[in-house]
């Protein structure tokens, strides 16, 4: 059996019983770290670890030296995810079970989506959902995000900045994943919708070192990747 | 400490540890329920409330019986929510701890906010974000959201039809909550934004009775209102 079992934001207490269940009894565990890296995943999943179990790291080829875009970034993660799934496959054809830990939740903006795809045809499996990166994000920031009738978009960074603008212009509340070096295009689109105000910045949310501040307060410094805008929906407008 | 504690979608196993740890110590719980029922909550929650824990049960004086638009509606309701968080309130007054427990996310749709809107001035409060409803389904229907760039809308079903179009028109994935009686008009509203034959009607996700399947095979009976409809994301379209 392949599992995917979501861990959550990065507060370990955040795990769900069932996935702390299936972490102490899994004897092959995997995940993705960057390279030199211990992996965010191994991290929050320490306490829960079985002794002794066998440890699949994947190492993303590339993480930030190539912009997405890049045809050799897409070709060199094929690859990655190809061998990372063949990697899989063979604990799984020798019949162990493999639980792959997913940072936040494993259906919503994951590596492991990729491994999913190319096993789900020939194994079986079983996915535990964990707490999203935002779930925590807006937890700890105190804001509830959507009351009644709002509407909530998702929108990756990543975006084209007129793409995130027509985004956030739907929206009554809205979450802007992936900021990272997208922070000084993420910030425009913000003001063009009118948002700026309400906006609020998340970095490293549940974790020891998280920082919560009004995005009007941050600095256009580098963010890191897993860091995350907030914009709160009826809330604040009563 | 006001606690608003997320206990998931309907599987207790999909509580977290930390939520799982409060309630346990919880001497004073409340829920939302619906009148002459035990409340979701509640069932989800059994296994860790504590023996003897008082039980401040807030019943909603009205559902389906009247339509949200309506102005009796309203007022009934800001009534019920002041009442019930001054019911809280004398606890806290006493020294005493409460817990809430919220099904999913307690800031994801949900009515511990209106407490909290009216607490939060005067009392010391800590949240636990819980799985909410959205991801308990997607997991079970074995559907990864969201890959990428893709943007990921949630729509409640409950607004018009025209504005579910123009939200369907701009996602690449999209998460309908609240279908209820409104699946007559969530079913046209996805055909006219060509989504009809991505969508997967989901009911009571991760409970025991839950149904899943395509929603071009779901016939137009009523639907439980907690029903859900998900589009998945760039996934099938490779």
């Amino acid at each position: 059996m392949l599992y995917g079992v979501g861990i959550g934001p990065g507060d370990p207490e955040l795990m769900t019983l069932k996935a702390a269940r299936i972490l102490a009894a899994a004897r092959v565990i995997a995940f993705f770290a960057k390279r030199g890296h211990q992996g965010h995943a191994r991290r929050i999943a320490t306490a829960h670890v079985r002794d002794g179990a066998e440890e699949i790291r994947l190492e993303y080829p590339v993480t930030t030296e190539l912009p997405v875009e890049d045809p050799r970034y897409l070709a060199q993660m094929a690859d990655f995810y190809a061998d990372s799934a063949a990697l899989i496959a063979r604990r799984l054809d020798q019949g162990l079970d493999v639980a792959v830990l997913c940072e936040g939740d494993p259906f919503f903006y994951g590596s492991f989506m990729y491994l999913y795809d190319r096993l789900r045809p020939a194994y079986q499996s079983e996915i535990v959902p964990g707490i999203t990166g935002m779930g925590g994000c807006w937890t700890r920031a105190g804001l509830p995000m959507t009351h009644g009738d709002d509407v909530l978009t998702i929108l990756p960074g990543t975006l084209a900045e007129a793409d995130l603008v027509t985004g956030l212009e739907r929206a009554d509340a809205a979450v802007i994943m992936k900021i990272g070096r997208n922070l000084p295009k993420v910030r425009a689109a913000l003001a063009q919708a009118g948002l700026s105000e309400r906006a609020i910045y998340v970095e490293r949310g549940t974790m020891a070192d998280e920082r919560i501040l009004p995005l009007k307060d941050m600095k256009d410094r580098p963010a890191p990747y897993f860091s995350i805008i907030l914009v709160p929906g009826r809330q604040g407008r009563r």
